[in-house]
């Protein structure tokens, strides 16, 4: 049985480091100990999200934090507007519509972003839109959207933003103060490497307010009152301890690296991939592709032949497709604690994969490529 | 420096099995390697629990749970009672009261348990209710409640009867199926041995079709769309996959001393405790007390004088008072993987604290009685 790792888009792996530092014993929550972590934790978030404005820890999926957001910023009947360009940002209309919200969507095929253009002419077209939800980095399509953009329009609608930055962050240019994003949204198992059971989002100034005004019940999710156990170096629940500290050893990690050369190395990875695929070639389906994960077209049926094949033989797992894209893609991640050997060995399974069911005629153009790509002058 | 050990209601020690599993490479929750995890996980709980009603996984706190069963049974303006007997019984009024529910509360001194008579006269003085939300041990104050009493109470009443068991599980007779109880939750933190971050409920076929009658927006904890997720052993969100790992390997060990040998080891370091506490002269808090924690009465500002103490000195944590008990109590925790030996170090450290502070002329006293109770004929 092969060694198995993970190029998947999240859960991705958990560097040895990181797991280390979750395995000792547990310290209490109400403790100077753990508040100098969490404390420093924030801080660290604070630095990979490029913003002064606090950061509360929420102990759920990135899905928990999204209706957090949600739930704390609107009252039923608002107008929202949401982008749909993948299952994942197709969560926020789901989420909008359970609270009751009038939901303005702007869709696009799965594997582009919306245009900016349509957001704008939704926008004219429905002045009552009080708040944008958008997705940064779609993990069903590896698509990116203009998120930078779409802060301008609403910003000049007179509406809130808040970004699912999930798949987006460690991977992309997120910034928040600079671009005046109201709330950011992160999470556990993406480019922060912990395991699942951890979210995180950030509330501007102009947000906090939009929470002190909201109008759904809300408790668990209670941002209002997360915000003044912030500001106290608490939270209003028992933490994920073990997971607040597995955030401050990965957070060390990316700061030792630095995140420029954090964000260079997910870019590198990526067009690295996307160079191998297409010298094999196969066809990307992202139009506009984000540095977190590859997705790659298939024929009917031969994707998760291949994604079997990779796994079984050769003990790497990336992922499929979801929804409307079940069967016909193969994701490969590269969102974490990915660098360019790790990178070789995938492509290198990925193309013996393709010549072991008769896809491919010799291995190595992949490699060749990426190799290439790594290099160039 | 002491070497630290917790002896707190919870977070409590997480045994090193648990934390060496915890810390292996992660693996995708949606393999059948996982699957196969999660799927022993929910047989473990069902045991545990003493049910064989399907038992939900949730990512989030005690506190999240509690929410979601709430939200999930009932509709604004609904009559529900609840039993406020300290602080953590008391979220139960502040969620329905969120939830702009009519709530009915019985209440009772905090060291105190509500009196079943009491539960009686308050669903006879109001026919309306429909639900019973009760907490099984309050952490608070170290108190048992009744609830196989009120579970006949509120069944014959034709309500439903929702128990927190956060803090009693393992340390308690909890009979799921046999008293007919409703919703069960439980907590990591806390019998269960593993970090914070996971919660658990169970659902019998009438709290099944009281969900799908429901009335609140809801999303993350929609338990509808998790039982749909469960029938197909899967989670609707990304599941907290270490937590599950530990939960996995903690319930293998607690299965492997047995359910029986399980209660009566938190019974005897229960009974031990209060023996050496009485011993020592103090006072005991609660006035039927539960078998996982034993809050002592302290003068003003003394209990947290020993706390740090123990805590400086000896690198012994236990808990202080919360809420109204805030500086008037120590709580000294036995849920979880405390063994005799364990409860012998804690408390002849806690003399010896006692001693250094001049509470008392000697050592010896406590252990004598804890080796007493331990040993009795």
């Amino acid at each position: 049985m092969a060694r198995r790792r993970l190029f998947t888009p999240g859960p991705t792996e958990v560097p040895w480091q990181v797991r280390e530092k979750m395995s000792r014993p547990l310290i209490h929550h109400r403790t100077d100990e753990y508040r100098k972590i969490q404390g420093e934790t924030i801080e660290g978030l604070q630095w990979l999200m490029r913003t002064k404005n606090p950061v509360l820890l929420l102990t759920c999926s990135g899905t928990g934090a999204m209706e957090a957001s949600l739930v704390n910023l609107t009252r039923p009947g608002d107008q929202v507007l949401v982008t749909v360009v993948g299952k994942f940002s197709n969560r926020w209309k789901e989420i909008a519509e359970a609270y009751g919200l009038d939901v303005v969507a702007v869709e696009a095929r799965w594997g582009d972003p919306v245009s900016p253009r349509d957001v704008a002419a939704a926008l004219d077209a429905n002045p009552d839109v009080k708040i944008v939800f958008t997705t940064h980095a779609e993990t069903s399509t590896g698509v990116l959207q203009d998120v930078k953009t779409m802060t301008q329009l609403a910003h000049k609608h007179g509406a809130l933003i808040v970004v699912d930055a999930i798949t987006s962050l460690c991977a992309e240019e997120v910034e928040t103060d600079a671009w005046g994003l109201d709330v950011v949204i992160g999470g556990a198992q993406k480019g922060v490497m912990i395991p699942p059971g951890l979210a995180f989002l950030t509330v501007s100034d102009a947000a906090r307010e939009g929470m002190e005004r909201a109008g759904h019940p809300v408790y668990y999710f209670d941002l209002v009152r997360a915000l003044k156990s912030y500001e106290q170096g608490d939270t209003p629940w028992t933490p994920g301890i073990a997971s607040v500290v597995g955030l401050h050893e990965s957070l060390a990690m990316l700061k030792a690296e630095g995140l420029e050369n954090v964000k260079a190395r997910h870019a590198a990875n990526a067009r690295a991939t996307r160079a191998a695929v297409q010298a094999l070639g196969l066809e990307l389906l992202a139009s506009a592709p984000a540095n977190c994960t590859t997705p790659v077209v298939f024929g009917e049926g031969r994707a998760d032949t291949v994604r079997k094949h990779l796994n079984d033989v050769y003990g790497l797992r990336v992922a499929g497709g979801q929804a409307q894209l079940k069967g016909k893609i193969v994701r490969i991640g590269h969102l974490g604690h990915y660098f360019e050997a790790d990178m070789l060995m995938l492509m290198s399974a990925f193309e013996s994969t393709l010549k072991d069911l008769g896809m491919v005629d010799s291995v190595g153009r992949g490699v060749e490529a990426m190799f290439g790509e790594y290099h160039q002058k």
